[in-house]
């Protein structure tokens, strides 16, 4: 008898992103003809969760989606719809979890049916989680309503919620079956919720894609006043490269390198020593900035290259410093980052920095004496350049 | 701008079955060459979480697990070794999932990191999920100690715990990443657990290895008998069929087809009516006599073939009828267990019944009257060929 057994196998994953205007409206027929198609002789039933900031700024929103599926017998949607907390509460927010299970458990969701996802990058989070680990999976439908979550976490594999105050500590990774991304959500965001979202395009062009830094630099003042063709473009591209990113490289990330994460690891640790007052955009700006400026120190990137990311970044209306990042180099805060970002990927610490615009490089450390330095130099408004 | 853009990956999974004896006696190398292959230059932090029930019959073992990674460099072993209830206790006690993600908080353990689950089935699964979802999956090593776990729970790929009351109403698909049986715990089952182990194996020959059904059933008076070399064969051959299994069909259980589930919508159901009194084995005993019977009262399998199977089972020492079968036409319990069933796969109900011996087909509805006639042979304990 041989002394072992050698298992192998892979799982394929496929899901469609879509763009449109006015999603719930009775003429778009994207939904609709979506549950056509993926017919398989019973009508699937369908359980809606909606972010109540979005219902905030859209009111007759749950009354439309029921109208919108009122109208065709493809899918049957159960009687509740759910309005959870959105932001960074619904990630604290175990008994809303809980909720969306039990909703499962009393309308006989099956893992053939689906749960469908709207609201902000957070909401998207905590559903997935939810949806993720009922009956083992339940099929998931995301409808990002926020600039952030249309270009960036929308897109990815992941969900997760909080756990006792750790960021997306407890999670998994599960593709949404699909994404809609309906562009007149944006236009009721605040100016905040809309700029902060640009900074992982910002981020993505950084590390893959130098003519879309280009761009993004060219169009900064469009996108900094609100203009929407701007935005759908960023928005669409940004996703583009998040997506090529993760189907090629390693979706459930059982490796070290995290590209994806380039200046987030002072992002996360910034928005949880602000109490999550810094938005999650808002910090990765500033993160982009410091490691930027990082990269500028050590001899890596160019100072001409290092200026215009911060230029490009002041130019989008995002912020590169935050009064957090001041402090001596005896136990600044800021540094715990670092290993609590090892700690949350695992394995050795990957760090990405930049070469060039369009061109990142991962490294395993970094010099906390020169972290310290480009926060000042950030503090200071120092010119790279000059 | 194009309005979708279509996203596709694979996701690749290997794990390895180690058979053993004495996995934890300082000559055996297994675990510590396991852990010396995969080193990434960093020992890797390991937490070990061990079923109570294990330790009731072998009270060193704990000290043993501490004396064996105290050896080598390899791995470091956290200061903790949890111990957890064993059986359907466990996957009630939600306390015991927060425990164990609350232990990966504490000693750091990260997405490098390993978690070692040692025990029956339930313990696996209670592990198996808190692992997979902390940190959106950590490590996964399992150390079965029971024949249903080692010849068939814990060479797969689901893990879950109960909510409120509903069995594996929560969980994930996530594949370990090694599994090492160790022959030596079987020694400790008592009767019920050894003999209640083999029902899988019989199911997983029924429908797809009429040679292996051939040879548990002349090695039914040695297993029932508590040979070890009899129950060797019987683990490696079951384990290498469900393996084969889950590499060749829908690892993640996408469709509604779910080929191994024979004999278990009502077996689900009876350990359920029981108040988990009859064991999950001994539940799936009695769900292959009934639906095999079932088979040939549709005329579907022939009585000789049926009438083999009975014996089988009753010669291996399992049940294959309870009073629970029992009952009126009129609302019997058990019925409900289809579409309890069928809601847990989701989609269509997919059933697995016998052609023949070895050759399983599946249908997709059930005539209960005809169940009730079967349930009502078995209770009668009818000659099938007479």
């Amino acid at each position: 008898m041989k002394s072992s057994i050698k298992q192998k196998f892979s799982v394929s994953y496929q899901y469609d992103i879509y763009f449109t205007s006015g999603l719930f409206t009775p003429e778009n027929r994207l939904l609709s003809d979506f549950f056509a198609q993926r017919n398989e002789g019973i009508a699937p039933k369908l359980l809606v969760v909606i972010d109540e900031g979005v219902v905030a700024c859209h009111p007759a929103l749950p009354e439309r989606v029921r109208e919108y599926f009122g109208l065709g017998p493809a899918v049957q949607l159960v009687a509740d719809i759910l309005l959870v907390p959105g932001g960074e509460a619904i990630k604290n927010d175990w008994e809303s979890v809980d909720r969306m299970i039990e909703s499962v458990d009393r309308y006989g969701i099956d893992r053939h049916s689906y749960i469908m996802a709207i609201g902000g990058g957070a909401v998207l989070d905590a559903v997935g989680y939810a949806a993720a680990v009922a009956h083992r999976g339940i099929r998931h439908l995301r409808v990002p309503t926020t600039v952030l979550s249309q270009n960036d976490s929308g897109m990815g594999v992941k969900n997760g919620i909080n756990y006792r105050g750790k960021k997306n500590f407890v999670g998994t990774f599960c593709p949404p079956v699909a994404v809609f991304n309906d562009n007149l959500f944006l236009l009721t965001l605040d100016d905040r919720a809309w700029l902060s979202g640009i900074s992982e395009a910002v981020k993505v062009a950084l590390i893959k894609d130098a003519a879309f830094f280009d761009w993004i630099e060219s169009h900064a003042e469009r996108l900094r006043r609100r203009d929407s063709d701007a935005m759908d473009y960023l928005i669409f591209r940004c996703a583009e490269l998040h997506l090529q990113h993760i189907a090629g490289a390693d979706p459930f990330e059982f490796g070290s390198s995290r590209p994806l994460d380039f200046g987030h690891w002072s992002a996360h640790k910034l928005e949880q020593l602000s109490g999550f007052e810094v938005l999650h955009g808002e910090a990765v700006a500033i993160g982009i900035a410091l490691d930027t400026v990082y990269s500028a120190i050590v001899g890596m990137l160019s100072p001409h290259d290092a200026q215009r990311v911060l230029t490009a970044l002041q130019e989008l209306g995002l912020p590169i410093f935050h009064p957090l990042l001041e402090g001596s180099d005896t136990g600044h805060p800021l540094l715990n980052g670092l290993e609590e970002f090892r700690e949350h990927l695992g394995g050795r610490l990957t760090i990405m920095l930049l070469r060039a615009i369009g061109r990142g490089v991962e490294v395993h450390e970094l010099d906390k004496q020169e972290v310290l330095r480009a926060a000042a130099a950030l503090q200071e408004g120092v010119n790279l350049v000059s």
